[in-house]
């Protein structure tokens, strides 16, 4: 499908909407730990974007991660919240759920408390799904809990971006 | 002249942090549709947040109103999405949902389309629930899009602090 060339300074959102406005019916979900919302609020902060982004859930506590999003309980007792298995089962598990095209997910120490010697503060898993596969970023941010959230939330909103835009030159399959 | 009291120029969601932390194990959530996570963002950004504040739902399409936040299909049907009802529906659904002590709602039309004459842009349903009770405010808005979700989410988390203040002050039981 031949879609508009993307500005080299688009926001991320930007791109979504210009890549899935193109596409009809495909759609995306967030699930946000770390991030509590931007990713979301960022998603549908762009006019239009009720026609692809159906919602997400925000999953501070873990009881919601394996309530409502259904991350097995062997994940977060094996690995912890803040793991590539928890940021993957998360994404996978808000595409389940809400039985959508893609997914984001996000996962990790936004601080000022909460950190640890093996999992510091800044320290964020990004996950992104698609029906062909599900894919996992580890990243460690520097600053203060606004600077961590708002470096997580571009870099999930990057990520997803990527992904759709990989849909687009047909390298994946989504469906 | 009057002095303001320590709390009068008080954010919202830093209030709920003041009343909230020293209430130990009572817990908010958010189901949010035209906000698009705002006010989880908003809550999630104080630092310690993360004690009382279990998550929630950005509910932008109708399917994740019923399926995750089961809201009756009735109440879709009859009233519509953007209804005192499915604002009430929405937060009685997430408490129940996440089995938490309070809960926030919003539903709108935050525009710029999706207006109607019986419900223009601009206009928005919060609700606000506690074991006790669910109340509903109708709010219209104006401006443009970010505008209109800006004055949601700031209503919102102001009505959701006046119902966590009145449970302190013993005038409504939440338990």
């Amino acid at each position: 499908m031949k879609v508009p060339s993307p500005t080299s300074l688009e926001q991320p959102e930007i791109a979504l909407s210009r890549l899935l406005t193109a596409a009809a019916r495909m759609t995306v979900v967030t699930a946000e730990s770390c991030t509590g919302g931007n990713v979301a609020a960022r998603i549908s902060s762009v006019p239009g974007s009720s026609g692809y982004f159906l919602g997400g859930v925000v999953a501070y506590h873990n009881a919601v991660k394996s309530r409502v999003l259904r991350v097995p309980s062997n994940v977060l007792e094996r690995f912890g919240a803040v793991s590539a298995e928890c940021a993957r089962a998360m994404a996978d598990g808000a595409r389940s759920v809400f039985d959508s095209d893609f997914a984001v997910s996000t996962t990790g120490v936004a601080g000022p408390g909460g950190g640890t010697q093996r999992k510091p503060v800044g320290l964020v898993y990004v996950g992104v799904a698609c029906k062909a596969t599900t894919q996992t970023v580890k990243c460690q941010f520097e600053g203060n809990r606004h600077d961590i959230v708002a470096q997580a939330t571009e870099r999930a909103l990057q990520e997803l971006r990527k992904m759709v835009e990989a849909q687009f030159s047909e390298s994946i399959p989504v469906r």
